[in-house]
């Protein structure tokens, strides 16, 4: 019987939730709050939604996954890179600005929420296992450069748009005469300013012994600091009379709980994007929260996340907001600030709505060069070509999967960048495992051990062929397998025996059955014996539910010293003679 | 510098070609011949073309294959299964009968003749591989069935149509009140007939003691005498004025060598069924290629192989063909016939090219029933569901592929079908190779050997925890090693170290690295000490080119009993101490 717990892990924190414990969770909160705030309204802007927006979408969503997720420090929020995919989906179906644009937004977080839902109670968190980090480490980085791209137009004051970079780029050009001089000043200021913080102020502060918690929480709110004096110049000059663009009006109040309008052609078109969304998300909150629990020794299961990230995404959308997912810097900030319990979320929530409730009238004047400011300095955090460099001198094969993700991403949009990674990665990795490693073994003089004749001196004899493969057999490499045996047999006509030597082939599917079948067929009619050594239990006890053991024309040998004695007394006699080197072989590397 | 050779083929041969090879090819071409002009009028029909269409493709892309193709004995021309495939890309763009229709044929020959050639250029032979035994095999049999349904109109005489098993039985039943019984009777008489000369014609020859070459020569002209008899009837008794349909006046005529139009969206449109024909076509024509190969030990070149298909297709589409490949039935008969050389398939197109110029007329009144029950005859021998029946038994994984592209392709249509097979083969090989099989190991007393500890009677110490793992490390799987590493350690407090032992462990990629480093400093935070045991050559040189092997907390040791040696020496030394059982357990099977 699965447990009440197992969905609903407040249950289990809950009922040992102490004072120490709310104590911890309330620091945590106040200090995300202030931290989410100008980020909400960032975010809501990179994915070309009104700024209230990015605050419903910090709302509902934290209760939500206090209830029903597992990580005991993960925030959920608007996330950079969930933002410019919801921008890229949405965009396709609506102009900015529209009541369609924020409706196709909301029903998109509606179905990414019922599919990870879905997702978690069919069990299928492994499904996140294809992307392979290079792919999404090269899916970050491009997407953080996007992002930087994308917000140079708040910086310049200037109407351009695009989903790609070429596209941006472009449209910058055209626009350049548009620049605006006093939106200019206040980006690029804004943005010194916020670099100054991350890297400068920092190290200030712990110059002048202040605490290092403190100092780390004064450097995260360097946003605030920076939103409150651009909005103070900006109001005190009425600045957005001189063509600096301010947030605005926001609506203050709490939106109204509603479901999302349903239209099937929009829902339809919108599923692709909703779970690539959904997988991003998923993947990226799910190595956030295991990165924290770890430092803590907790353990969060993969297939509530689902639900919990889920069940957040459901609030996101019936309370008026886009998708959500858990978010790595404000994550830290609560881990750090002590949250010990989701309900730090939940007090976050609390937080944010009262923002919502009376601070928004005070963001009016909010420069929109700001915002930008403080997207454009979060996200080059997450570009790291280090990643890239190490990649490449590891595997060229991984490199290209990680490039190529890179440049579909920057040159053709997030979307195809997320598939083509995801394809290019399963792809190298088939075609890894279609030509498998296979050596000619022979026996180690003085022991019953067999390795590769071209890296060590063993001996062979003409009658038996001994075939080491050190790859499972699957319907990628049966064609390789079939067409090195063959070749191999071909070369030496004094051959009456093929040995092929198993201790690395952990399966052997339908596919490779059929080609040991087919090998087995056409050795016979050259008048040549097949036989296994060494197949491992399992493989088998598989193979023995097939035709394949009464049809093999040779035997299968528990161990190679066994194949070679039955089939070559002599070779094994003679190499077997000197016995005293065994334990120098033993220690050898089996390559 | 790669030959000339290597790319035509016919130079090599050609240098030696005797009196005797063009004797054995002149006569199995005229079998060929005679063989082949009914199945290209029949798969014509299949495709919904015009029936010259059928001969056209029969001439020049023969030539083109003998110029090209490495096989010796493979015979290409117009087959079942690539024609329903046409018939269904083509039937989304135009109306059959119009010459929209024909045209679209044309294009789709031409641009699977340029993707194969590309292919081969740019040697992707190997992504065949992608198509696994169980899913071609499902595959085949699924079209096999769906090709007999959609002939049933044909031998009832009624105008149904449909792509999927459920359009055309539908279709069939609106149309029941409108059967044609002069129609059933040609068509069920031909049916029987050919039924009766494929399983009793041949044993009731032999029994007369008839050459059995002979035997199964007048065998297989079981559909020319089915032609030759039921057209004289039909002709003799106007049977079209009562309702049998005829193939009707056929132009006599060899085709007008042209390009086909360009129309880039037409193109575009049809590059994606384009893509499957040529794949489904390599792949079964590879398989017919190798297996005759084998037989006279010769060998075929994939790649090659790609180019020869590819200028066949080319050659069908400038005479205005369409798709073609090698069939199975026809290159037997070609290599029972005795065809030495592939200028047998050139003298074939000869007799072919004789049959459109002077032969056409006479089959004006030949029944459109007789060519269905050709066809039906020929694809219910690709129905094989003992193949279903073995991969059962052998493997759920595997018939569960075969059975997703059975179903996918009967009810949903032959396009579908190939692609869910192939998502299917690959999502359960990642599914399969992302839970590895993991053990943990003990030494095996008198011995230097480790086995699992739930199968062997094993000694292992609290301090060290050696887990060996039986799979390559790769995307799909890190997350579970992860895991499984850190449940195992959190159930044992006293591990002091861990011991990786990867003797079956073939390759590392760049997300395993990752995770291997990740599990390093998690279990560092632990106080728990991280080795590898028994790495492999090339496994390890991969390694040193990243910083892991610094960053590790323990050692690499080259075999797990240096491991035990240095890490526990009482351990180690209480359970070598009995050495005698050494070549006992030298002999059992690792599992």
């Amino acid at each position: 019987m699965i447990r009440l717990t197992h969905f609903l892990p407040i249950l289990e924190w809950g009922k040992s939730y102490t004072r120490e414990a709310a104590t911890s969770d309330l620091v945590a909160a106040v200090i995300v709050t202030i931290m989410l705030i100008p980020q909400s309204l960032a975010y809501a802007l990179l994915a070309g939604l009104p700024p209230e927006v990015g605050l419903y979408a910090s709302i509902l969503p934290l209760v939500a996954y206090a209830l029903f997720g597992t990580s005991r420090a993960l925030a959920v929020g608007p996330v950079a890179v969930v933002s410019l995919m919801t921008a890229s989906a949405v965009g396709e179906f609506a102009q900015q600005g529209t009541p369609e644009y924020l409706g196709a937004a909301i029903v998109l977080a509606f179905l990414s929420g019922l599919m990870l839902i879905a997702m978690g109670l069919l069990r299928l968190g492994f499904l996140a296992n294809l992307l392979s980090h290079p792919v999404i480490s090269g899916f970050i980085t491009a997407s953080g450069l996007l992002i930087a791209a994308s917000q140079l137009k708040h910086i310049l004051g200037v109407p351009a748009h695009g989903h790609t970079l070429y596209e941006i780029i472009l449209s910058l050009a055209e626009h350049m005469n548009e620049v605006n001089w006093i939106t200019v000043c206040f980006g690029t200021g804004a943005t010194a300013f916020l670099f100054w913080t991350r890297k400068g102020l920092k190290n200030l502060l712990l110059g002048l012994r202040l605490n290092p918690f403190l100092a780390d929480v004064l450097t995260k709110a360097g946003p605030v600091a920076a939103v409150v004096f651009t909005t103070a110049l900006s109001s005190a000059w009425h600045l957005s009379d001189h063509g600096l663009r301010v947030v605005g009006d926001i609506p203050s109040g709490l939106p109204t709980p509603q479901l999302p309008s349903f239209d099937s052609d929009l829902w339809l078109a919108l599923a692709g994007p909703a779970l690539l969304i959904s997988v991003i998300g998923f993947v990226e909150s799910v190595s956030v929260a295991q990165t924290l629990a770890v430092k803590k020794r907790q353990r969060i299961e993969p297939d509530q996340e689902l639900i919990g990230l889920g069940s957040a995404n459901i609030a996101s959308a019936i309370s008026g907001g886009y998708p959500v997912t858990g978010g790595f810097a404000r994550s830290v900030v609560n881990f750090d600030a002590g949250a010990a319990t989701p309900a730090a979320g939940a007090f976050t929530a609390l937080g944010i709505a009262f923002a919502t409730l009376f601070l928004t009238p005070l963001l009016t004047h909010l420069p929109q060069a700001t915002l930008a400011a403080t997207i454009i300095v979060a996200v080059l955090s997450l570009v790291d070509f280090g990643a890239v460099r190490r990649t490449f001198r590891y595997s060229r094969s991984d490199f290209s999967a990680m490039a190529g993700t890179i440049l579909v991403t920057l040159f053709f949009g997030v979307e195809p960048g997320v598939v083509c990674g995801v394809a290019l990665s399963i792809a190298l990795h088939l075609y890894r495992s279609s030509r498998p490693h296979m050596a000619i073994v022979g026996m180690v003089p003085g022991s019953e051990h067999f390795r590769n004749i071209d890296r060590h001196k063993v001996v062979t004899g003409d009658k038996v062929l001994t075939i080491r493969v050190d790859e499972s057999l699957f319907f990628a490499n049966t064609r390789y397998l079939e067409d090195r045996i063959h070749a191999l047999v071909a070369e030496r006509d004094k051959t009456e025996h093929v040995v092929l030597m198993c201790p690395a082939v952990n399966a052997i599917d339908a596919s490779a059955l059929e080609s040991l079948e087919d090998i087995n067929h056409r050795l016979s009619d050259a008048g040549v014996k097949f036989h296994l050594s060494e197949v491992k239990g399992p493989v088998m006890d598989r193979l023995k539910r097939s035709d394949f053991p009464e049809q093999l024309t040779g035997q299968v040998f528990l161990s190679q010293y066994d194949a070679l004695s039955a089939l070559d007394p002599p070779a094994a006699q003679s190499a077997a003679t000197r016995r005293n080197a065994t334990d120098h072989v033993q220690s050898e590397p089996v390559t």
